[in-house]
């Protein structure tokens, strides 16, 4: 019996989940929902149903788990809880401050209702969560550091594209090299994560637009810019479509820690993702972890958790004495 | 109120569990248990009770969770199972082709007496295992590669301290660069890991002994060396103490994983240990998993885990608001 499975928006996030669904042969896509018009969407699979996203309620029993792939900023907060009242949830919320907020939001509907909702499940937050989690466990007396990228950060593009005079933009987060270098062998690195990664754009600039005028904007601008060294690449539409169109991303966390009656031992701990394309993986992610919440309810459990709740075996369709055989 | 652990065996793993203890507030160490002479025994600690092992049975009222350190050939099989009796356990057995048959001893005993036992926790089992398994169920079309080194393997050392006219020895073992670069950039390796691996052995000799039998002897012993690309130095006594007297360890997962219509993306996951003291870095693992076996076996549960069964937020002494904010 395969998990039925629906998605909440088909963006690029959805599109990956789709395609994740295909590589994972105990699960079934059922349906998408959009709030786009239910014609403009075309699935892989020919069986699977599109339905507006106002008749979510109408589906409560056709899906076993619903994933949600809207954004942070204004989808999340208001769909997750709302689709916990009819299904099992799983989400990658990732505004780091609230996630807090979002999980008491989420756990009272999904808690009186009786499912389970994953949230924050993705790259960061998710492994790189679970990593430091884990690290920090182990090594008490130590450092993390968290580095993002090389890759595209989708709000610092988005905020050089809001700039006057800018056509369009790509902006990338670069670890720098030497910080990741010393936090590795046990150096001491500031947490100030803007002396740790340096911002490289490449804008499309109106004709005769002032490039002087629109690189000190960028580089000036507070909370995105200002305090970071910020590198700017004036290029033509072509170059951008050619050189800058695919979603690479990754990054690295690294505990350095000691140990022994002096702290005469040290240790480095790191994790590391190398992705060619950020949807897809957190995709990946976000199908894992469905199948965990189908698995979780299945035991009777409910109400909202994140990756730190669930047991690593939960991720797999697979029994114990293999699983041990096979990873342990 | 501090949790209350005890050590079975006091050797480089038993010593590295008591410094742990020190960097974890949550636990004292109450006792350690021996097979030795206990007046030779000298704790860090001076409230520290030393015991003759087989006094285990005495002390169950004293201790929350037992943590034994004895060796997985002929020590965990009968100790682990035996304490389970009386105590939550915690223990590294590592003979990977006998978990499953270590974890039905165990478990046997310690769902009859109501106890929480967690098995195979260290690095590798351990973390490793952890690795392999999150990051297989994320990108479940692709290979896992398990690098080991650089470091010395002890079961090696003792092999060559075998050989006639060897008085003294070390043996690293090396990942093959060429291959981790391979992995890590989604090239396809033998799944064949003598292969990978470069075997480096420091040998003293008796003085007069024949090294090129010697030789001869380490590089085609079989399970050992044979197939294995073997390098042997030939050093003096003095070389060796001062120059391999450390236990470093440490090593690889890399998990390359395809997505995509056509898995046209790919991905490279990749979890790295560089250790100064494998058995202070195992010790570490040990301890954060005592607190889980304590804490689970509060909540009522009982029988053998391994850590794919213990959710990441057992590990830290922690509420959940925090250790979302903090590492989420």
């Amino acid at each position: 019996m395969q998990i039925k499975i629906g998605i909440v928006g088909y963006g690029n996030l959805g599109k990956g989940v789709e395609k994740a669904i295909t590589q994972n042969p105990d699960m079934e896509l059922k349906a998408i929902f959009t709030r786009r018009n239910c014609e403009s969407i075309k699935p892989l699979g020919s069986s699977v149903l599109v339905y507006e996203l106002k008749d979510l309620d109408q589906h409560s029993a056709d899906i076993d788990v619903m994933i949600l792939c809207g954004g942070s900023a204004s989808d999340l907060p208001e769909q997750t809880p709302t689709a916990a009242r009819w299904f099992n949830v799983v989400d990658s919320f990732d505004t780091h401050a609230k996630i807090n907020e979002h999980l008491t939001a989420v756990d009272s509907e999904a808690a009186s209702s009786g499912h389970v909702a994953i949230i924050s499940v993705g790259w960061d937050p998710g492994m790189f969560s679970i990593n430091r989690l884990y690290s920090a466990a182990i090594l008490p007396e130590g450092e993390t550091y968290t580095f993002w990228g090389k890759g595209i950060s989708q709000g610092h593009s988005d905020a050089i594209r809001r700039v006057d005079g800018v056509l369009d933009a790509r902006q990338y987060t670069v670890p720098i090299e030497e910080a990741v270098e010393l936090a590795r062998s046990g150096g001491k690195l500031t947490t100030d994560s803007t002396k740790r990664h340096i911002r490289e754009c490449f804008v499309v600039a109106e004709e005769g637009a002032d490039l002087d005028r629109i690189k000190n904007d960028i580089v000036t601008m507070p909370n995105y810019f200002a305090g970071y060294q910020t590198i700017v690449h004036f290029i033509s539409m072509d170059e951008l479509k050619e050189k800058h169109s695919a979603m690479p991303h990754g990054g690295f966390v690294i505990r350095s820690g000691h140990t022994g009656c002096e702290n005469e031992n040290h240790h480095a701990i790191e994790y590391s993702l190398k992705l060619d394309s950020n949807p897809e993986f957190t995709a990946g992610v976000l199908v894992a972890y469905a199948r965990a919440a189908h698995r979780l309810n299945q035991e009777g459990k409910n109400g909202c958790l994140t990756a730190f709740d669930v047991p690593p075996a939960y991720l797999l369709p697979m029994k114990r004495e293999e699983m041990i055989r096979k990873f342990l």
